[in-house]
């Protein structure tokens, strides 16, 4: 997969017509997922402000650090011909950014810009409405192309490699930060530049859905949830979610398993064009409820993907948006029974012309090692 | 060193002090070196508000999504006996704190708090000026405590001995990317949390001051330089540049790396209390500039560090702000010849009672392996 492919030089005159359409008359975007999808530049957050400015009409250009202007220059950014302003390390690049910008009415921010830049540009543009540069690139970025859900898919294959090598590092005795290294050290042998989090919780410590790791050890009949992902040097991310026991796991763990692996499977089985992003919560909390486990699935269904691996659209009770092929997200129920343990199934699956992919096809029933 | 050295209990009064003496209302602290600063707390950056509000008076509390709730819980912000107030999916949290908050006038933003939250507290504060949480924290995070100059120190002495394994890695016929993978490597293994930035800047890729690490085969008889950092488990940072020559390197290198080191020498003996941070930079630069390599010497001197690789105070012309004991930050005074190679030699240095102690301590000679 080419930057060419997931990163078109013709994506910035797309953004360019929605930011027109959308009333903006220019969007600010420092570094982060927003500058990456324009641009394909995968800069660094830093102090000194990078920000491509995509006016509505007209060139864009990237207001640069000086020593940042080589890798500005290297980097698939430079494909699209914009102009590199570089500013060095006595300017102001806000007035720098104001003074081009002219008398602008309403400015799109990068949703992850820092506060000590938007409240520097709040001040450089006074008489400017901020919003968020999401309210138009949201629309574009659900909607993975071709080469995205190839991307993904490959992100998704890497993740499932590492959760095949899971029962070599999982038994009892060891602690959950051991077997953590051993994944992270397998999530980059599989491919990703970054092991973006993994967690791997034993016992009690899967009834809390956002565990991380501890020196707790693992006991012999524990389950344990490890929910772990990545991302590829292109940018796209992985995100899987397994459950495993550590020998034969208490009868009531055994009992709820096997409802929250049917609620799993409605939810995918829900996911077509049209259908609502609640509506595909609601097909895994349904079952979850109906089998009076309701109280312990205490956390929305799903999340999108992309080059972030939190992003919309969101699957939760309340977003009546309706799928369309090449929405990517995360399908997770879980059931969690505080002090005791917990379970959780993820896959990334993508909305297709007429149903569902899934992205991660590690076998689903519980693995004992 | 715990949590308790570190991140004392007693800093929330302070800063609370701090807030009222400022005319702050409130500090609304998201995921983020300013939350970690004030509670302990290394929250994970989500979508979803995690939020500490410290008032001027009264008590603080923290915002937390449901199933953070026991992460929250369990980190040392617990020992700081705040309220934390759980969210649940589908409710609006920032309407949850505006009501809380009542009638405010100002607020502080963490300083990296993201768009997609500032702009949600402008909406749901409509009264409230935004200003920087960092305009009260910076006063304190910059005066690090002893406890806090250990920890730079043992994070010093953690990149101090990759540097001296750098000589095992870097030979001529690898790749940069080979380079810095070994790197990266010792870095975990040398007691980082994580390897934050590892750069290996071969022939003329050092004449770029933030070059990465490139696919580029390494030649004999070129420099390198290697600028490499991360942070410890308890949060503080290390960041330590070195220039290697694989084999005898040309001779106008030689030449220019002699002003450098003499330079790098001078800037860290004008460090002592009182001294103004431009003239730690000017140390630098006019040895640089005596020596005819001024306009080579393209970037500021120096950054501060802490729990953040860069963070006040800035050692730039300009800045005339007087160190005080426990300022914390780099000297890394760079040569660059466009196109042909460059070197730079950064120790993080120390303001004490009276001078400069350096926390990196590996020879600034050239190495030549």
């Amino acid at each position: 997969m080419t930057s060419t492919d997931l990163y078109p030089v013709s994506r910035l005159a797309a953004v360019q017509e929605a930011t027109a359409k959308a009333g903006i008359d220019a969007l600010l975007l420092t570094p982060g997922p927003d500058l990456r999808y324009v641009s394909g530049y995968e800069a660094k957050p830093l102090e000194r402000l990078t920000c491509l400015v995509v006016p509505a009409s007209g060139d864009a250009y990237m207001l640069v650090p000086r020593l940042e202007l080589p890798a500005a220059q290297a980097s698939p950014a430079a494909r699209l011909g914009l102009e590199f302003v570089a500013w060095d390390e006595t300017d102001d690049p806000y007035a720098i950014a104001a003074a081009r910008l002219g008398k602008v009415a309403k400015v799109g921010l990068a949703d992850r810009m820092w506060a000590m830049a938007s409240l520097r540009f709040r001040a450089a543009l006074p008489g400017a409405e901020q919003v968020l540069a999401g309210s138009v690139l949201r629309e574009l970025r659900m909607r993975k192309s071709p080469a995205e859900v190839a991307a993904l898919r490959e992100a998704g294959q890497a993740i499932d490699s590492v959760h095949r090598q899971v029962p070599e590092f999982l038994r009892a005795g060891r602690t959950e930060r051991e077997v953590a290294r051993d994944i992270a050290e397998a999530i980059l042998a599989s491919g990703h530049a970054a092991a973006d989090f993994v967690i791997v919780a034993s016992g009690p410590n899967g009834a809390s859905p956002h565990h991380d790791v501890s020196d707790r050890v693992i006991q012999a009949g524990e389950p344990v949830v490890i929910d772990i992902g990545g991302h590829l040097p292109n940018g796209y991310c992985s995100d899987s979610t397994r459950t495993y026991s550590v020998g034969e796991p208490p009868a009531e763990f055994t009992a709820y398993y096997e409802v929250l692996h049917r609620a799993q499977v409605a939810s995918c089985e829900a996911v077509r064009p049209g259908v609502s992003c609640e509506s595909v919560d609601a097909a895994a909390r349904d079952v979850i409820a109906e089998a009076g486990y309701g109280d312990h699935f205490i956390h929305r269904t799903g999340h999108g993907i992309g080059i972030e691996g939190h992003e919309d659209p969101y699957i939760v009770a309340g977003n009546g948006e309706p799928l369309e092929p090449g929405f990517a997200f995360s399908i997770e129920p879980g059931i969690y029974l505080a002090g005791r343990h917990g379970a959780r199934i993820e896959d990334i699956v993508v909305c297709t012309e007429d149903g569902v992919e899934r992205l991660n096809t590690t076998t689903r029933e519980l693995v004992i090692v």
